[in-house]
C-alpha cells in the first residue's frame, strides 16, 4: 500500500505524553483558579458564520482568519474568545443574569506567518464580566486578584502586574489639548524603553506637531515612576483639570486600595502609567503582566475594562472587564525556559500491575481495587521478558510497579517497587490501594512551574 | 451602527451556563475514569492537511469534511480521533511506549444535513490501546470495565455492553463456504429484529445465492440466546471446523471469564452474536453499549479491535483496541430524556457574597479567606436594591448567600443563607469558609445523570 507521510503541520503544538500531561495541569489549574472566582465555564463552536464573525474585524486580523465555504455558507474559524462571547451575550441576553462571569479556555486560529514560538491553532484561556447598562468599579479591582492567584498557583513568583487606567490617559491628553493627536502619541510613547526620550521627543514635535512644552509634560507624566501611593500622589497633582481624569484616578484608587483585602502583595502589582492596550477598545483600567526574569515574553496576562461588548449585535449596552491568557505560548516559553516542573509525575498511570502468574484473575482484581480507590492502574500482560518489562515502566516514569507472583497471591499480599528509590515492600494486598494513593498523591505536591 | 444578528450555527451545540455546568460535569467524569485505566491525554490539532486526513476515508465520510485551502495548504477538520491518532503514532512512533493507550475528549467535525439531534461539531471521547507488532487479548477484555466504570460513574444502572468478535463471524461464514458473500449477508441479517427471520431468510437465498440449508444454519447460529455461559457452550458445538473461528471463541471466552475481576456484573454484558460493527476495520472483539430504557438511541459506547491503526502512514504493525463515546450526542439526549441530575448545583459559585457596608474591604477580605479555602466565592457589589440583589441569586441557583453588615462586621461573623431552606445563621468568620466549603461538598454529591 501506498504511503501517505504523517505530519502535523506547522504553527500546530502536538504534544508527547509526557508535555501533555504538564500542559493538562497547567490548564486545569487556570480552569480551578477562575471557577474558584465565580465564573461559569462556556464552550462556545469553533466556526462561527462569517459574518457574525468578521462584523468588526479588518485589517491585519482579516487577513489571518481561516475562513471557507461549505455548501452555501461563509464560515470562519474563531481567532479570540471575545466576539463568540459579544455574540452569545447578545444571543442569549434574555437567558442570562448580569453580572454575566464566564470563562472559556479554548483554541483559537491565526494563520500567521510561521514562525518559531508562533502558532496558528492556540489556547486562550479568558475570563470576562459582563454588566447590564453598568458595571462596578470592583470587578475591575477584582482581576489583578484572580491574575495573582493564577500564577502563583501556577509556581510563579517573580512577576508583576501593571495597571493603568485608560481616563487617567485621555483625560490627561484632554488636558493638553491632544485628544486628537493622542493615539499616535501613545504608540510614540511606547517606544520610549526603546528609543530613549529625546527621539520620542522629536517625533512628537516633528511628526505630530506637539508644542516642545507639551512633549516636555508628556515625557514628565510618563516618566512617573515609584510604588503605587507614590504614582497616585503624583496624579493628585493634575487633579480638577479634567472630568475624565478625575474618574481615572477615583477608580485607580479603588482599585490600589482592595488590592490588599483581594489577596494581592503590592509588590506584585505596579501602577504603571506607560501602558495603554488596544486604542479603541478599552475605557477603563488595564492589565499587563510581565514575568520579571523574561520581559523579553512580553505581557502573559492582558486586558481591561470596555464600555460595549456587542455593539456590533445589539443596541444594549454591555460594559465588562476581562482578561487573556495565551496559554500556548506561554507553556511554550516556560517549555523552553526549562520551568517545567519535572519532579512531577508525568506517567500514564500510579501504579504499573505487572501479573506474574499464568491466572491473571488476582492481578486484574487487584488493578480494579485500585480504580476503585482513586488510583491509576495500568495492567501489563505482554507476554515480554521481565527486563522489557521493568524497561516499558521505566520508560513511561510510571512511580510505582506491583508485582504479583504465585507467592504474593499465595500470601494475600503485592510487592510494591518505588521507581524512583529502587526499593520494594509487601505490602497486605487490602492496604495497597491507600499505600498507593497516600503515595501517589505526595508525588503530586508542587506546582507545576518551577523558577530556578 | 448597523448591526448583525448574532446566531449559532445549526448543528453547533451551544449550552446555556447551567447546561454548561452539567456538561462539564459529565466530560470530567470521562476523563477522570479514563485517568483512572492508565490512559494518557493526547491533544492533537483540529485541523490536518487534506492529505494525511484523507488517507483512508471515502465516500460517505469525504463529503462531510470541511476541507478548505488556507495560502497553499490543502486543509481539513478532523472528522474523528482515529486518524488523527494514527498520526500521531506513526509520527512519534519512536518516542512512545507500547502498548500505547491514549484518551482524547475533543471537538470532531462533519458537515451532515442539518436534523434536530444531529450535530456536525461534536465531542468524541475515545480511549485506544496501541500494540507494537502485537497486542494482548487482556486488552479486549479490559475494555467493558472501562465503560462499565465511564457509565456507572455517570449515574447510569440501566445499560448493557453487547460483545462479539469478528473472527467467529469470519469463521462461522468460512464453515459454510460464505466468506466472498459474508459482508452481504451480516448486512442482511442486521435487519433481523425489523423485518423478521422469513424475509431475511428469502433475500440471502434470492438476492445473495446462500443456500436454503446454509440460510438456515445462518438464522439458528444469530439465533443463539442466553446467558453467558449458555452463549459460549452452543458456539462450543462449531468448534474444529474453522481455524479463525476456534480463535475467535477462545478470544471471547478470555474475556467473559475476566469479567467478574475486572468488576464487571454479568448482567450488564451481553455475548451478541448479531452485532458486527463497520465490516472492514474491525478484526476480533467488538463493542455495542445500549440503554435498555432507550433502545431507540443506539449504541452509544462503540469500538472494537483492530489490526493495522496506521497502515496508511507506515508499514509498521500496530494492533489496537479502541472505544469511542459520541459525548455531544449523548448529552442532548440525556438532557432531552430529561434524566439530568437537576439537584446538583449549576451556579458560577458555591456562595455569593453581599457587602452591606460602605467600606467594602471586610466583604472583599471574607470573599478571599473563602477562595483561600477552595470555596467558589463570587462578590456581588452591583448598588441595587437588596431585593434585585436576592432575585441575582435566585436565577444563578448559587447555593449559599453571605452579608456582610455593620453589624456583622463588628462582631466578627457572617450571616450565611441556605438559599434551598431559607434558613439563616450567623457563623464566626473564620468557620465560614469551612462550613461552606462542608456544606457544598454535600450538595455535590451524587452522579450527573438519574434514571427514573
Amino acid at each position: 500500500m501506498q504511503k501517505v507521510k504523517a505530519r502535523t503541520l506547522s504553527g500546530f503544538m502536538e504534544l508527547l505524553p509526557r508535555q501533555q500531561q504538564q500542559f493538562e495541569r497547567v490548564k486545569s489549574i487556570l480552569a480551578d483558579t477562575y471557577r474558584r472566582y465565580g465564573f461559569t465555564p462556556l464552550d462556545t463552536p469553533v466556526i462561527e458564520s462569517s459574518e457574525v464573525l468578521l462584523a468588526k474585524a479588518g485589517g491585519e486580523t482579516e487577513k489571518q482568519i481561516y475562513r471557507f465555504t461549505k455548501g452555501d455558507s461563509d464560515l470562519a474559524l474563531r481567532f479570540d474568545l471575545t466576539v463568540p462571547l459579544a455574540k452569545y451575550v447578545a444571543l442569549h441576553y434574555n437567558e442570562l443574569s448580569f453580572p454575566f462571569r464566564r470563562y472559556q479556555i479554548g483554541k483559537v486560529y491565526r494563520g500567521e506567518r510561521a514562525q518559531r514560538g508562533r502558532f496558528r491553532e492556540f489556547y486562550q484561556a479568558d475570563i470576562d464580566i459582563i454588566g447590564d447598562g453598568r458595571l462596578d468599579i470592583i470587578n475591575e479591582a477584582e482581576i489583578p486578584a484572580v491574575i495573582y492567584r493564577t500564577f502563583t498557583g501556577l509556581g510563579l513568583e517573580r512577576f508583576r502586574i501593571r495597571v493603568n487606567n485608560r481616563k487617567i490617559l485621555n483625560g490627561f491628553y484632554a488636558m493638553l489639548g491632544l485628544t486628537e493627536q493622542s493615539g499616535d502619541i501613545m504608540r510614540t510613547v511606547d517606544k520610549l524603553d526603546k528609543i530613549g526620550p529625546e527621539k520620542v521627543k522629536a517625533i512628537l514635535v516633528d511628526d505630530f506637531a506637539v508644542s516642545p512644552a507639551n512633549a516636555d509634560e508628556i515625557l514628565a507624566f510618563i516618566g512617573i515612576r515609584g510604588g503605587n501611593g507614590e504614582v497616585l500622589a503624583a496624579l493628585e497633582g493634575y487633579r480638577g483639570r479634567n472630568g475624565t481624569f478625575d474618574q481615572g484616578l477615583d477608580e485607580l484608587g479603588t482599585v490600589v486600595k482592595y488590592l490588599g483585602a483581594f489577596g494581592v502583595p503590592e509588590d506584585h502589582f505596579a501602577v504603571d502609567l506607560t501602558i495603554a492596550r488596544g486604542l479603541d477598545y478599552y475605557t477603563g483600567t488595564v492589565y499587563e503582566t510581565v514575568l520579571l526574569d523574561h520581559p523579553e515574553v512580553g505581557s502573559v496576562c492582558s486586558g481591561g475594562r470596555y464600555d460595549n461588548l456587542a455593539e456590533y449585535y445589539t443596541d444594549k449596552q454591555l460594559p465588562g472587564v476581562g482578561i487573556s491568557i495565551g496559554l500556548t505560548r506561554l507553556f511554550y516559553v516556560l517549555q523552553e525556559q526549562g520551568m517545567l516542573n519535572e519532579d512531577l509525575p508525568t506517567a500514564p498511570a500510579d501504579v504499573l500491575v505487572l501479573p506474574m502468574t499464568d491466572d491473571l484473575a488476582p492481578a486484574i482484581s487487584f488493578a480494579t481495587a485500585c480504580r476503585d480507590a482513586g488510583v491509576r492502574a495500568q495492567l501489563y500482560t505482554e507476554p515480554k521478558k521481565f527486563k522489557a518489562k521493568m524497561n516499558y515502566a521505566d520508560k513511561t516514569g510510571v512511580p510505582f510497579v506491583a508485582f504479583l507472583g504465585e507467592d504474593e497471591v499465595q500470601n494475600g499480599v503485592v510487592s510494591l517497587k518505588d521507581m524512583a528509590s529502587g526499593q520494594q515492600e509487601k505490602v497486605a494486598l487490602a492496604a495497597a490501594p491507600g499505600w498507593l494513593l497516600e503515595r501517589s498523591a505526595a508525588r503530586n505536591q508542587g506546582a507545576p512551574i518551577r523558577e530556578k
